[in-house]
C-alpha cells in the first residue's frame, strides 16, 4: 500500500501542470483501488464553489461545467464538514444532487474525503461504486493518507491560477498571496528569479532568451562541450583505469548523442522555451521511465542521466549575469533566498526580496532589514518557477505580495512608496538625537554588527555603541579558523573606532543554522545541539585564542565587553570565566596590560530566564538574544514557514519571560540589554521600555526608529501600557493595543506602509 | 585550503587503524604547508605521559620511544595549557627538552597545537622548520583546524587500546568507557554487534565464522549470484533500453570477475578475516583512489562499486541470524540501536544494550527501561566495529562499560547481579498495595503505553489507570491512516480494560522524531517543527476522525480522558477544543450516546508553563511531559549525545517551571499529572511529591519502584526536601541530597547497582 502511494505521489510530482497531475491521480487511484469512478473536485478561485477538475469513470466531458456551491450535493458536504462521507447509497440522501452530463445516476456508492492544506479547504477527492456497499475502512484511509499528501502540491497550483477552465485561459490579476514579514517597506518591481547554479529542478520557466536560434545554437554548443570532457577524460585515464571501467565513459557518450536527449530538447525549445528550462523537461521525461522501474540498479541509471543534464546546464548557465540582466526595480524571488544570491543583484537595482522559505529572522531577511529592503518571506506556496519576469508588488510590512497588479493597485502601491521615501527623510535627522523617554530617562540604542563594513554606517545613524558584534562572522567567511593575530586585528578596528563607547564582542556562537564549512557538525536538530558556548568550551584551544585576541585587542582601550551565548546553566558560566581569567592571566605573564574586560550572559536559552539572578550575580550585565529565546519558549523552529506563522514575540509568556529576566537582574543590581530582533519592532520596544529595559541593541536600518519611539514616550506611559499587555492573553491584541498607541502619538508611519 | 583539509581528514577516515591514520596525517601536513618535520605526540594510557607515535621528518625510530610527563618539554607544555605554542627557537625556550634519537637539535622554528575531544586532551600536533621564524598565523590556524577535526577520530582509537606501542600488544584488560544511564541495571555477557544490513561501512572485523574454506566459498557464490542477476536484467531489458544504456550492465559485470575485486578480496580472507569484513576492505581500497580523482564524474564511479559491494553484501548476508546466533547473555552493541535490532534477539537471550549514539530518552532505552533490560546510551566513543565476541560489563545506574572485565571485576558485578534479582522479587509484592505516603496522601501511578500487549502487564503491576497512551503508535505501525472504525476497536479494547480506572489517550502525537512513513515531513529542527497539535489542526480530517474514535469507543463507559499535545497558545487549544465539540455533537446528531469526556492538556513547551493557569482554566487537567519540557527549557536534543550530558531533568529551572506549572493549576483549582520519564526517576519523584504533583504516570517496568518511594516517604517530608533543593543551584548536589535521603529510608537499591 505505502508502495503504491509513493509511486503516486512520483508520479504526480513530474507532472507538468495541475491538470496532468489530477489526471494522474483520478486514473491511479481508480486503477489501484479497483473502482469504477475517481474523480477531484477543486474549490473555485471565488472560493465559494467547487469544481469538477478530472474524473476517470463520468463523462470526461463534464470536467470543468459541473459546479456546485459550499454545502451543496454530497461533495459540497465534504467540503463544508472537512470530513470524510462514506454512503452505501448516495442517491438516498436528501443532499444528493444530480448532474444529468456526468451520467453518474449508475453509482450507489459514495466516498469524500476532503483535500485539506494547512486549515485550507482546497477540494474533495471523490471515490464510486456501483454496487450498494459502504467503502470499508482501508479505502478511507488510503484516500484521506493521499488527499494529505498532494494537498501541497494542489495548493501550489491553486495559487497559480491553474484551478479553473482547462488551460490556455490568461491568469488572473492581483493575485495575493501571504507570507510573513521580513523587512518592513512597500516595492513595486519585476521578479527575477534566483535559483541554484547546476540545479535543474530550480531552473524557471521562461522564453527564449534572445532568439530560438540563439538558444538552440548555445544547447548544442553545451552537449559538444560535455562530450569532449567527456573523451578527454576517457583518453587521460586510458592507462589508469582497466578497460572495464573505461566502458562506463562510452555508455555517457552514446546518451550525449541520443536523439531522446538532443532532439527532444530542441523541440522544447522549438515550441518557445529557454534552453535549460526545454533540457530540465527532457531529462526529467527521460528519468520519469527508470523511477518507475523496481529494480534499485536501473533506478540508479537515472542518476546518470540527471548527471549528464547537469554537466550542460552547468555549460549553459557558465555565462555570468550582469548588471543589465536585471530590471530597474527587481524583486528577487526564491524558494530560499541566501545572501549570496541576494549580494548578486547590484544593490542601486534591488527594490525588494520574496522567498518561499525562511522567516523574518532568517539571516537574508536581517540582511534585507540592514539594508532597508522590503522583504516578505515564507510564501510557503510561492509558484517561484513561473514568475521570472512579472510584475509584483510587496508589502513587507502585513507579509503580502500582489502578482500581476492593475493599474489601480500598482497607483496606490506607488503613492505608499513615495510616502515611505519621505519618512526615512525625516527620520534620518533623528539620527544625531539622544534617546531620551519624555519623562528623561536614557535608554541607549546600540547597533548589532558582524562586518567591519558595519562600523561606518552605525557611526553615522547614531549608534551610541555595539550591543552586539557577531564574532562568527569573520570566522564564517574564512576557510579555517582565523588566527589570534587576525582576530586582534578585527576586533582591534571595531573597538577603536567606537571608543570611548561600549561595543560588545559575543564568543564565537556557531553550531544551530551558522556552519563552518572547515568544522562540519551533522545534527537533528541543530538548535538543540552542540551550539554556541558548548562548542567552544569543548574547545578550549579554540576559545582561549579568541579571548586572548579579544583582550589583546583592548590594551589602551576601556570599551571592551564580552558576552557569552547560549548559557544553560551556571556550570558553563563558571567554566567560560575561568578559561577567560586564564587567558588574561597568561597575557599579564606576557606583559599585556589588559583591564579586566566587562562580561555578559546572552538570555537565550529558557533555562537561563530562571537562572537570571544567579546569573547576573557573576557577571557585569546580561543580554537577552530574543530571537532564540522566543523560539525555545515557543518551540518553532523561525525558519521553518510551516510553523513560522506559531512564532511570535508578542506572546505573553515572552513577555512574562522577558519580565523575569529584567526582574532577576534588578535584584542583582546588573543591568540588561535586548538585542535581538524583537528590539526593533516598535510595538514590542514600547514594551521593553516599560520593563525597565537598560538599553537596546538593533540593527542599522532599525536605528532612527527606535529612537523615535522611545523619544515619543514617557516609560511611565510605557509601564501603564505593558501592565495592560500582561493582563491579556492573545498576542493579536497586544499588538493592536501598542500599534494604536503608535498611532495616537503620530507614529502610524511604523506601524504600516505609508506616512500616517 | 579548505580543500587540502578535506582531502586529508577523508584520507584519514578510511585508515585501517590509528597507525596508519597517523602516518597519513603527519605526511600530508609535511607536504601541504611546506614545512620540514610534522609529529604526532598522543596521550599513552596511564594519561601521565606523551608518546610520539608519528613523524616525518624526525629519525623515524624514536616513534614509540620518545616519552614527556606532562609539562615536561615544549610538546608537555602545549598540553598542559591546551593552547598553541609558536616559538622561532624552540632551543632558547626553558623548557626546551633534547632528545638525541630524534635528531630534532637542527629545527629551531616549533609549533605545537593541542589535539583535544570534548574537552578532553589527546595529544599535540607539532610543526618544526630549520630556519628560525615564528610560524605564521595561516600555519597555526591550519594546524588548529585540523587538529579540531581529527580529535574524533583519534579519541575513538585511544579507547580501543590502539595508542601505545605499535600494534600486536594485547588490549587492556577492564578497559572502562563512560556513556549514559539508559535503563537501570547491571549485565553482565557478551557482545554482539548489530549493523545495518547491507551496509559496508557497519560490517564489524570478525574472525571466519566456521573455516577460510566456508568463507571463500560463500564470497565465490555471493559474486556469481550478482552477476547472474547482473545479465537476467540486461536479457529482460534488451528491448527495452537501447544499447547505450545497456553497455552499463557490461561494465558492471566485468568488474564482479575483476582480479582487484575477487582475488584482493579473498587474500584478506586467507589472511584471517570472515568475507564480510574481507570485502569490506577491498571496495573501501578500490574507491580511495576514485575518491581522490578531482573529476566529479570519476567521483561517481566510486559510487558504482560501493554498489557492486552492497550487493555482494546483501547475499553474504542473506542467511537469517538465528537464536543459537546468540550467546546465552547478549550484550547488544550499536551505533544507533533501533527498536528493529533489539526486536531480533530472542528475548530470554537478551542482557543488555549499550549504544554509541541516543540517551537515556531515546526509544530504544525507553523501551529497555519497558523490558527491565539494563542500557548505557551515549557511549559516543564506542569502538562498535571491533567490540564483536568480546565480555562486556555494562552498568545502567551510572552509564559506565567495561571491556574484558578482569576476574575479579566479574565476581564483583556477579554479585550486584544477583542482588539486583533478589530486589526485583522483593518489589512484586509491592504491586498490589496502594501508593499512600506515609502521612496519608494517596498518589495514584499509572502506566505509559502505546501498545495494547501493555494492557495486561499493566493491570498485573498494579497501574491505577493508564495516564498517557500514545496513539501515534498504532498509526505508526500501519502504511496509512488508521480508519475511524479501526481507531474505535483499538481505544475500546484499552478503555474497557481498565474501566472504571482512568484512560488518558493522548491525540496524534507525530512529527518531531516520530515520522509516519506515508506522510513524511522533512525539517530542519524537527522538534522545533510541525508536530503534535500543530499537524492535527491543519489536517482537521485527520484529527475530527480520530476524535470521533475516541468518543465513540467510549460508549458506555466513564474513564476516558483525552490529551491534547505539543499546546503552546491559547488559540490552539482552543481550536482544540472547537473540533472536539464538533465531533461531539455530529456523533450526537448521529444518536450515539456519549458523556462529554475529561480533556486535558500536555504541558510540554515551555510557554504552557507561563500559560498553566489560563491553561488549567479551560480544561480539566493538566499532564507535563517533562522529556520534551526538559528537552525545551535547556535546548537541548536529548538524542544528540554530543550534548547529552547538559540534559538534566534535576536542573534548578526545571524544578522552578515545575512548580510554576503545579502552583498555576492549583489556582485553577485543578489536578497535575507527570507522564515523562522524570516520574520514574525515584530521586525526581521525591520532588514531585514535594510540589504536590497529583498523580504520576511512568512505564511499567518501573511502576513498583515508584510505588515504593510514594509508600517510603511523607509529603511532609518530600516538601521539606523539595525547600532545601529550591535553594540550590547545582544540579549534582540536588542529586546527592535526594539519593542520601532515599537511602536513608533504606531504598539505596533504587540509587544504585545492587540491594542496599
Amino acid at each position: 500500500m505505502l508502495d503504491i502511494l509513493r509511486r503516486i505521489v512520483q508520479e504526480v510530482s513530474t507532472a507538468e501542470d495541475l491538470h496532468q497531475a489530477l489526471d494522474i491521480i483520478v486514473h491511479r487511484v481508480k486503477q489501484a483501488l479497483g473502482i469504477d469512478v475517481c474523480s477531484v473536485y477543486l474549490m473555485a478561485p471565488d472560493r465559494q464553489h467547487l469544481m469538477l477538475m478530472a474524473t476517470e469513470g463520468l463523462n470526461p466531458d463534464s470536467v470543468g461545467h459541473v459546479r456546485l456551491a459550499l454545502g451543496e450535493g454530497l461533495v459540497g458536504l465534504v467540503a463544508e464538514r472537512a470530513e470524510p462521507v462514506n454512503l452505501d447509497n448516495a442517491t438516498d440522501h436528501p443532499l444528493f444532487r444530480y448532474f444529468p452530463e456526468t451520467g453518474e445516476e449508475r453509482y450507489h456508492a459514495f466516498l469524500g474525503v476532503p483535500i485539506v492544506h494547512h486549515r485550507r479547504m482546497l477540494g474533495v477527492l471523490v471515490a464510486q461504486q456501483h454496487e450498494r456497499r459502504r467503502f470499508d475502512d482501508e479505502h478511507v484511509a488510503l484516500l484521506i493518507t493521499l488527499a494529505a499528501q498532494l494537498a501541497g502540491a494542489i495548493s501550489h497550483a491553486e495559487l497559480i491560477g491553474e484551478v479553473g477552465p482547462r488551460r490556455g485561459t490568461p491568469r488572473q490579476a492581483n493575485l495575493q498571496i501571504m507570507g510573513i514579514p521580513g523587512a518592513s517597506g512597500v516595492a513595486i518591481g519585476t521578479a527575477v528569479v534566483a535559483y541554484a547554479a547546476a540545479a535543474l529542478d530550480s531552473v524557471p520557466d521562461r522564453e527564449p532568451v534572445v532568439s530560438v536560434e540563439e538558444e538552440i545554437h548555445a544547447f548544442r554548443e553545451a552537449v559538444q562541450r560535455v562530450r569532449e570532457e567527456m573523451e578527454s577524460i576517457k583518453l587521460r585515464m586510458n592507462g589508469v583505469l582497466s578497460s572495464e571501467e573505461l566502458l562506463l565513459f562510452d555508455a555517457y557518450v552514446m546518451m550525449l548523442g541520443s536523439d531522446s536527449l538532443v532532439l527532444r530538447t530542441i523541440e522544447r525549445i522549438e515550441a518557445g522555451s529557454w534552453a535549460q528550462a526545454a533540457l530540465r523537461d527532457t531529462i526529467r521525461e527521460s528519468t520519469r521511465a527508470f523511477d518507475d522501474m523496481d529494480d534499485p540498479y536501473l533506478r540508479e541509471r537515472a542518476t546518470d542521466l540527471r548527471d549528464i543534464g547537469r554537466r550542460i546546464l552547468t555549460h549553459l548557465q557558465s555565462g555570468q549575469r550582469k548588471t543589465e540582466d536585471f530590471p530597474e526595480r527587481t524583486i528577487l524571488i526564491g524558494e530560499d533566498l541566501t545572501a549570496t544570491q541576494l549580494a548578486e543583484v547590484p544593490v542601486e537595482r534591488l527594490a525588494g526580496l520574496v522567498s518561499a522559505r525562511g522567516t523574518g529572522s532568517s539571516h537574508v531577511a536581517i540582511l534585507a532589514r540592514a539594508m532597508g529592503i522590503p522583504a516578505v518571506m515564507g510564501v510557503s506556496d510561492l509558484p517561484v518557477g513561473r514568475m521570472d519576469g512579472m510584475e509584483v508588488v510587496i508589502d513587507g510590512y502585513r507579509g503580502q505580495i500582489f502578482l500581476q497588479p492593475s493599474r489601480e493597485l500598482r497607483e496606490e502601491f506607488q503613492r505608499l512608496v513615495d510616502e515611505e521615501r519621505e519618512l526615512a527623510e525625516g527620520l534620518r535627522n533623528l539620527a544625531l538625537e539622544p534617546a531620551t523617554t519624555q519623562d528623561g530617562v536614557v535608554i541607549p540604542v546600540y547597533a548589532n554588527s558582524g562586518l567591519l563594513a558595519d562600523i561606518n554606517p552605525s557611526k553615522q545613524s547614531g549608534a551610541d555603541g555595539i550591543g552586539l558584534y557577531r564574532t562568527e562572522v569573520p570566522f564564517m567567511i574564512r576557510d579555517r579558523f582565523p588566527g589570534e593575530e587576525e582576530q586582534v586585528e578585527i576586533y582591534r578596528q571595531i573597538l577603536s573606532s567606537f571608543d570611548p563607547r561600549p561595543v560588545t564582542l559575543r564568543t564565537l556562537d556557531v553550531g544551530g543554522d551558522k556552519a563552518l564549512p572547515y568544522f562540519p557538525v551533522h545534527e537533528d536538530n541543530p538548535f538543540l545541539g552542540w551550539r554556541g558556548i558548548r562548542i567552544t568550551l569543548d574547545h578550549p584551544e579554540i576559545f582561549l585564542t579568541q579571548l586572548r585576541a579579544m583582550l589583546r585587542a583592548s590594551q589602551g582601550l576601556s570599551n571592551l565587553q564580552i558576552l557569552f551565548p547560549m548559557i544553560s546553566s551556571l556550570d558553563e558560566l563558571k567554566g567560560a570565566l575561568r578559561l577567560l581569567q586564564r587567558a588574561r592571566d597568561e597575557l599579564l605573564d606576557e606583559h599585556y596590560v589588559i583591564p579586566m574586560p566587562k562580561v555578559g550572559v546572552m538570555v537565550e536559552v529558557p533555562s537561563a530566564v530562571y537562572l537570571a539572578e544567579a546569573l547576573a550575580r557573576r557577571v557585569d550585565f546580561l543580554s537577552v538574544g530574543s530571537n532564540d529565546l522566543v523560539q525555545y519558549l515557543l518551540a518553532v523552529d523561525r525558519n521553518n514557514a510551516r510553523v513560522a506563522d506559531l512564532y511570535n514575540a508578542l506572546h505573553p509568556a515572552v513577555l512574562r519571560a522577558l519580565k523575569q529576566v529584567s526582574e532577576g537582574a534588578k535584584k542583582a543590581g546588573k543591568p540588561v540589554s535586548i538585542c535581538g530582533e524583537m528590539a526593533a519592532d516598535p510595538a514590542a520596544a514600547i514594551l521593553l521600555i516599560g520593563m525597565g529595559i537598560d538599553s537596546l541593541s538593533v540593527n542599522v536600518a532599525s536605528l532612527a526608529r527606535v529612537k523615535w519611539v522611545i523619544r515619543s514616550f514617557s516609560q511611565a506611559r510605557a509601564r501603564e501600557l505593558l501592565n495592560q499587555c500582561m493582563e491579556m492573553e492573545e498576542p493579536a491584541a497586544i499588538r493592536a493595543l501598542l500599534n494604536n498607541a503608535l498611532m495616537q502619538v503620530g507614529l502610524g508611519g511604523l506601524v504600516r506602509a505609508g506616512k500616517t
